[in-house]
Parts: structure tokens; C-alpha cells; sequence
């Protein structure tokens, strides 16, 4: 049984992978449209193999460009440089910012009367979103057809949390932008727990309200972001337990990590990869090509280590071939990939703002010629390998569950249906609380009557 | 590759239960040794066809029986006739005496200096354990080999939520016993609180403390029960979200309900179970048999409801075939299976205490005649059907997986290096308000002395 799934896809590295299961549902006989915003950088719509529905905005790619090298560019600062309490308002700054620009074309979408009437008729089964983008469950939602969440960690894990229900406790489920580990000292988890508490914050009453109330509006009663996002279907997180640290999950999420791999094709014998003018002092045994395909070059048998932004995309592809690695992070979650490679021992992190040729040197010679790296690079690629379902496999497959039977409200925890005081039982525990101190303030006030009573009697009869 | 089994069983339905997994680990080529005690009273050890180790007890077949049936009839009293109090007092001292029988079991394995040395000797490469008799793990952690559990909740779930690190919040997860759904009023969210809190302590203090002095008096290092538990490397749950409600659960947990569900083979026209002497008013359609199995009887296209006790086994079969049911449950978790299926739309429950003939009618002509409960049931097994992988094969998949890894460390949450109020992040939050607290009081003091101070110059200039 093949259907009509509609795609609200995020730029860059987001669509590359969500492209990977398009295509396989395409492969399927999956009828596919996706809303492509025309400032696109990565989608061209000229290329997309599927049917394409133009999202008209005013700004042109080259402004869009920009602005998206500006948010970049805040993004990539030395951490270093700023005390904890500002990098987080700097960090929910950038979100903000980012969400602004997205909200254009949530607007450019929501507005169109026509385009809607026209999705609306073409009766999709399902629509699959990248919630890094807002809106898709807005889309979803005026449509009403279910729909599913491909996603990677950001936002301070707060829509994973408060939208998902997912239960992340601070103790030992390290916060993004934390670089910590799962195994924290006091100190850490005392971070930690701010962290957690400072983004709740922050998203909940800064970055969320406008969109609560412009989701409301569009919907024309009363609701919240969080409240239509926790309606999704299933949550597809990028990740899986070779890459993130083991953590509770929900029956409607599923971690389908590094579903975009696939074996290596064989290469050339020696290249690299160079846009600009050919160095005079090249030896001749080195190609240059303008691009060539990261994946294949991983998978060559000769490659000894993998010099990486820690994108996820990337570590997932050394992960997938067994690649030890050197991390220079640049921004986003990339300080907590490598985070991760390196207590899983698959990685050596390379500070970028601070460098030298002689570290990077250091950093990769230590990944090449001890063996401990590339044991676990192997290791982890072996548990990678070792699953009951591929990931691409199992992405599919609910995609194709929830257009077969109109949603998976039985994989819905009850959570949806509890405020956030409910959920962590403290108006039960605030309850029996007062009712403690109920009983304490009478107990109390019996005992002081009794030996105001029984005292004075007691005294009464000593003086007599 | 294949590998060599251990396994620890539990008596009755949970037996059964475990041998599809060795029937499925046999066909495979795995070699399978199970310890036996020598009055198990399902456990033929004549019958079982794999190697047999037998744990020899001076107690005989017949007063094993007596005691489980003593046991069996403790369970199996009359709910109403107890306060809340009561009944939690009275299930934990039945567990606790089950599991003083258990013990004897277990001191005929880890005091045998000779089976453990022919067990040492034979090299297993995992061991599978059904926690409800305590014990298989602390023999797999003599033979230091690594083990799985199959697991079906119970002890007031304080086993999965305490040793396996299984969020359960108490806002939407019911205990166990609790007879209630995911779906609660504040009373109901109050009293499933004090259930897990009253079961916490309960179990924490007066049931498993025993246990974690002879876990260390055995393994001769102080421990407890807990943590030789949670050294689980995979936790094989019987439910899945056709049956349970849907709730967090982690890496190192599968949901493997129904495993031993599979299609019906055909049956003769009309039939009936009956052991007596037959009765002289049957009527010629109606064949007797001393057994008759089950499943193919369910699976029967002209089965219309299925009258059980709501054995987890049971339901699971009418499940598998889309049979409502009219629930009668016994004892232990039956009482919650039935709300389960009731909550789900696909039973019917009767009081086993109260109900008249008239009352089984009544119910059996609702499941019937109503196609509300029939069209649920229809739900639940295409839920059921429609898996990535069937139980069984995830079931086996994860068996063959820590054989072949030597466990499956990567799945284990960061949980188990951390304490109760450590997890809870207690230590941070009372860090914090003792910190606001210092701050509070020092402002406070400074204010008063700054009233005493400035006040009184204020005061004695007026006077001057």
C-alpha cells in the first residue's frame, strides 16, 4: 500500500539526511511533495527528484545567505571568552534569532490560502517535519494528518523534554552545550541541573511565547508550540547508543542514528579535496577534486583517521567505518560530539581558537599509531553494525506504520495529558506536605495547650 | 557462531514462557544447560530436552506444592475486604515468603563448590534469568559470565524502577496491584505515590535486606541485591505497548510481549476441557478433552470471546488473534492485565468474589454482541503484527548479542553509579535552597542590622 507524504525539511546537513529516507520511500512507490522556501541554500528545488511546492518569500537567497553567515558567525565564538550565565543568553539569543528567520516561512506557508486548499486536497497520509525549523506541525495540524519528527538534539533539550516527554535527568543525561559526559562530578551535575533549569526558563517564557500565541492565532483557539509538537506521531532522533550516551526513551521515539551510511565505493588511488588554485609545490602522487564523497573516502581501507567538525553526519560515517577521529568543533552540538567520541575513546579533541600546526600534528599521530583509538572506532562500528533493524529500515518502517494506520496514538505517552507540576507529582507532594505541616502545627499546639493546662496545674499544686 | 546458554528459570506460566526462547536458541545451534530444582512442579526435568543440571533439595515435589498452593491462596483473597494499608502489608509478606522458598534454591546452587566448578568449567557465554526467583544472577556473577533477564512486573515494580534505572513517573505510570490506568485524577495520581513510595520502603527495609547480606556473604564483598541486578546487560520485558501503557523505558530494555504467541493450527468441530467424569446432559456437538491448547483454540476464525484469569500469557494470545475477552482475574498482576485490556476497550471484567451466572452472561453477551470490544481487540493484534521485528526474534537477537559482544555495556545508563538522592538530584537541589537559604538569612541579618543601626542615629537625631 503506497501513500502521499508531504515533507517540511530544515537546510543544510537536516536535509541531506532526511533526503536519505525520502528516497527510500520514494524506492517504496511513496508519492513525495516537499515545501521548499525559495531563499533555500542546500534544497534546490530544481534538483529534488519529488513534487515541489514553492514557499514565495520576499528575501533573496543572497540575503538569506547572509544572514544565516551572521547567525554562523555568532555562533562559532570562543567559549572561552565568556562567563557561563552569558553564554547560554548568547546561545538562546542565536535560537531566537534563527527561529525569527523561520518564521517567515512559516508565515509564507500558513498565509496561502491557496497552497493550502491545493495540500489539503492532495489528501496526504502523513507529513514528515524537522522540528529545527518550526512550523511543520502547524502545516500538520491544518491539514490534520499526522506526523513525524525527524530531529537532532538543540534547543537546549528543551522540546525533546517539555514537548516529547522525554525523561532526561540531570543526573547523569548531560545537557547539549554542556560538554559533559554521563558521568559527572557534584560540581557537573550542579551544572547540569542549572543548565536543564536555565533553558526551561529561557525557552519557556522568551523564545516560546510568541510562537504560542502565533500558533494560536493561525489555529484560531487557545494553544502552545509545545502542545502541537507533542502531538507528533513519532519522534525519529538522530542518534543511537554507539554515539550518544544510554538514556530513557519513549515508545514514540526512535533513535535511528547514521541511517544516511552505506558501504564505501571505491576511490582513486590518492586525492584531496581543493577548490582553489593548484599549489605549485603538490606532489604528483596527489589529486585535487573540488568534491569528493566523504563516505567513500572513510570507508577506504588505507584511511587511518578522520581530521572532522564532529558534525553528526560525519561522525556517524567514521562511526559506521570504524575511523578514529580528531575533533576541531565549531559550533552547535559539535562541542558535544566530540564530547562523546572522546569518552567512547574513538576521538582527540583539537581546540580550533587556540591550535597549533604541532597539536593537530600530535592529535592525529596519537589517533594513527596508538591502537586504542582504533579498537574503539571498531567497536563502536561493530555496535553500529550489530542491530535487529538497520536505522534507514526502521525510520521507514513507521513512517510507513503511521500512514498505514493513521497515526500511532498507542505509542503516546500520558504525559501529553499533565501539566509539567502534575507530571513531577508536586502538587501530590506539595499536598502531603501541607497536610504534614497540618498535623505538625496541631500536634504542636496540642502539646503547648496540654502543658499550658497540665503545667499550671502541676505548678498550682507544688505552690499549694 | 554459536554459544553455550545457562539458564535460571522460574516455575509455571514463566517457564512456559522461556521456553519458546530456548526452543528458538536450540534451533539455532545453541547448546543449553538449565538448573532445575528438584521440586519444580511445571519443570519436568525427564521432558526438557536440553542439558539439565539438577539443584538437589531435601524439600520433596509434594510439600513444595503444598507451600505454593498455601501461597496461591494467600494471593488470592478478596480485595475488598482490606484497607489500603493492609493490602500492601500483606502482598509484600507474600512475596516475601515466595521468596524465602526461592532461597533455598538458591543456597543449593552457590553452595555446591561442584556443580559451580562444572559450571565454571563449561564456559557459558551468557546466562538467562527469570528475576522472579532472585538468584540466577548471582550465580552468572560467581561464573562471571554476563546474563539477561526475562522479566514480567511485579514486587510493586520496585525491582525495574530500583536495579534496572526504569523511569517510571507516578503521575501517569500505575503501580502494580494498583488497578489503575495511565489516565488518573489527583486522588488516584496521590494514592499510586504512596504506592510506589510505601512499596520503596517496604521492599528496601524489610525485604531486601536479607537478601543483600547473603549476596555478600556469598560473593564474600559487601553488596546488594540491586546492584548484582543491575549488572543485567539486557532486561527482556513481557509487554509491549498492545498491552502496557505506553512509558519510558531504556536502551538495555525490550519490550517482548507475546513472544510465544504463533498462527492456530486447525481444530476439530466442538470441543471442551473437562477432567471429570463426563456429564450424561452433553450434547452430542460437544466434544471433551483433558487439554486442548489454547492458542489455536483463540486463533479459531469462529471464536467469538475468551473467558480468562488474565494471565499475562493468555491475554497475550487473544491479542495475538483479536479475541475479546471477559476477565476474571485471580491474583497478582491479573487484576491490572484486566484493567489494561479494559482501558484498551477489548474486555470485559467480572468479580470473582461477587459475580452470578447471570453477571458471566451479561459480560459474555456485551463482548459479543457489542462490536465496540471486538473492533478494539482488532486493533491491538494488528498493533501486535505489524512490529519491525517480531518479540521472539528481538528476544533472540539481544541473547545472541551479548553472547557475541560479551555483554552489551554500551546500553547500560550512567544510573547505576549513582545513588538514590544522587539520581534524583536531591544532593543538588538541597545544595541549592541551603544556598538560598544562607543568602536569605545573611540579607536578612544585614537589613536588621542596618534598621538597628541607622534607625537608632535616625531616632536619636529626632530625639537631638
Amino acid at each position: 500500500m503506497t501513500g502521499k507524504v508531504l515533507v517540511w525539511p530544515a537546510d543544510f546537513s537536516y536535509w541531506i539526511n532526511l533526503q536519505v529516507i525520502l528516497e527510500e520511500l520514494h524506492h517504496r512507490g511513496h508519492e513525495i511533495t516537499v515545501l521548499i522556501p525559495s531563499p533555500s541554500l542546500l534544497i534546490d528545488h530544481t534538483k529534488v527528484p519529488y513534487n515541489v511546492e514553492i514557499l514565495q518569500l520576499s528575501v533573496t537567497k543572497e540575503t538569506s545567505m547572509e544572514e544565516m553567515n551572521t547567525i554562523l558567525y555568532e555562533a562559532s565564538f570562543d567559549m572561552s571568552k565568556f562567563s557561563w550565565w552569558e553564554m547560554q543568553i548568547k546561545l538562546a539569543n542565536i535560537g531566537r534569532k534563527f527561529l525569527l528567520i523561520t518564521k517567515r516561512v512559516c508565515d509564507s506557508a500558513v498565509t496561502n490560502k491557496e497552497l493550502l486548499n491545493r495540500l489539503q486536497a492532495a489528501k496526504f497520509d502523513v507529513c514528515i517535519a524537522d522540528p529545527l525549523r518550526f512550523c511543520g506541525e502547524l502545516v500538520a495540524e491544518l491539514l490534520n494528518i499526522p506526523f513525524i519528527f525527524t530531529f537532532r538534539l538543540f534547543y537546549g533539550n528543551v522540546i525533546e523534554r517539555l514537548c516529547a516527554g522525554l525523561p532526561m535527568p540531570s543526573s547523569y543525561i548531560p545537557c547539549i552545550t554542556s560538554r559533559l559526559t554521563d558521568n559527572m562530578t557534584f560540581i557537573q551535575r550542579l551544572e547540569n541541573w542549572l543548565l536543564y533549569t536555565v533553558n526551561d526558563v529561557i525557552y519557556s517564557y522568551y523564545v516560546f511565547p510568541e510562537w504560542d500565541e502565533y500558533y494560536s492565532k493561525v489555529l484560531g483557539k487557545p494553544t502552545t508550540l509545545c502542545e502541537i509538537m507533542g502531538k507528533a506521531d513519532m519522534w525519529l532522533f538522530r542518534s543511537y547508543w554507539d554515539f550518544e550516551f544510554p538514556q530513557p526513551y519513549l515508545p514514540n521515539t526512535e533513535f535511528v542514528g547514521g541511517l544516511h551510511c552505506k558501504p564505501a565505493k571505491p576511490l582513486p588511488k590518492v586525492l584531496w579535496r581543493y577548490t582553489g588554485k593548484k599549489p605549485e609545490t603538490l606532489g604528483a602522487n596527489t589529486r585535487l577534486y573540488k568534491w569528493i564523497p566523504q563516505n567513500d573516502l572513510l570507508g577506504h581501507p588505507k584511511t587511518r583517521a578522520f581530521i572532522t567538525h564532529c558534525g553528526t553526519n560525519g561522525v556517524y560515517e567514521a562511526i559506521y567505518h570504524g575511523v578514529p577521529m580528531v575533533g576541531i568543533p565549531f559550533f552547535a552540538d559539535q562541542y558535544d560530539n566530540v564530547v562523546r567520541m572522546q569518552a567512547k575513546g574513538a576521538a582527540v579533541e583539537v581546540d580550533l581558537q587556540r591550535m597549533t600546526s604541532a597539536d593537530l600534528l600530535n592529535a592525529l599521530k596519537e589517533v594513527i599509531n596508538n591502537p586504542f583509538y582504533k579498537e574503539n572506532a571498531m567497536k563502536l562500528s561493530r555496535i553500529h553494525h550489530d542491530q535487529p533493524v538497520k536505522p534507514l529500515d526502521r525510520a521507514v518502517f513507521w513512517v510507513e506504520f503511521v500512514m498505514h494506520h493513521k497515526g500511532a496514538k498507542h505509542l503516546r505517552p500520558a504525559f501529553h495529558d499533565l501539566n509539567w507540576f502534575q507530571y513531577h507529582s508536586l502538587d501530590v507532594i506539595g499536598f502531603l506536605l501541607a497536610c504534614v505541616a497540618t498535623v505538625a502545627f496541631l500536634v504542636t499546639k496540642c502539646c503547648l495547650f496540654c502543658y499550658w493546662k497540665f503545667g499550671k496545674t502541676a505548678k498550682k499544686k507544688k505552690i499549694e
